[in-house]
């Protein structure tokens, strides 16, 4: 139960599973990720990022290109994130389709 | 991205799960899931049996034994979120080695 919980408590919440999703297209910096993640504040995106960070889920480097700053990745943890994800949606859609659909 | 939500907004909260794999064991009365569920108030119950017999996950019928009143069972809908929660379960442990464990 406890690692049920863990799982939810890094899922729940509004940003994080659309700035991992913004992230497995590729890396991006701050900027980048803002106009990628819809509505989202740059002081919720840093805080964000800080979590995902801690999680492992997300890494920060910085980039090749010294002008450009540092570049967030998702890391092979937050890739792994995937399959719940599906398992996720699949259920989710078949549950609206049960409850709205009829 | 909202069938995801519709998934977490189910899971998520702190008694839907435990009163789900309680009566994965079987059918129960208030009165026993109220035992096998621990920490749960009788009104936090009743509104949660309530909000999973609306999402279909959770029926509720008169027993054989008139004597003892209504029984809740999960639904098969209910059981189809094993799948999602064995996947989490996994990601929670594996997530909980990585961070804890090092």
């Amino acid at each position: 139960m406890r690692s049920v919980r863990d799982a939810i408590d890094i899922i729940e919440g509004k940003w994080k599973l659309p700035i991992l999703i913004a992230l497995s297209g590729g890396s991006k910096r701050f900027g980048q990720l803002t106009r990628h993640v819809e509505g989202i504040s740059d002081k919720m995106l840093s805080k964000e990022l800080k979590d995902l960070e801690l999680n492992r889920l997300v890494s920060r480097e910085a980039s090749e290109d010294l002008q450009a700053g540092v570049e967030y990745s998702i890391t092979d943890h937050g890739r792994s994130l995937e399959k719940v994800m599906r398992e996720l949606y699949a259920w989710g859609l078949e549950h609206r389709r049960m409850i709205i659909g009829d």
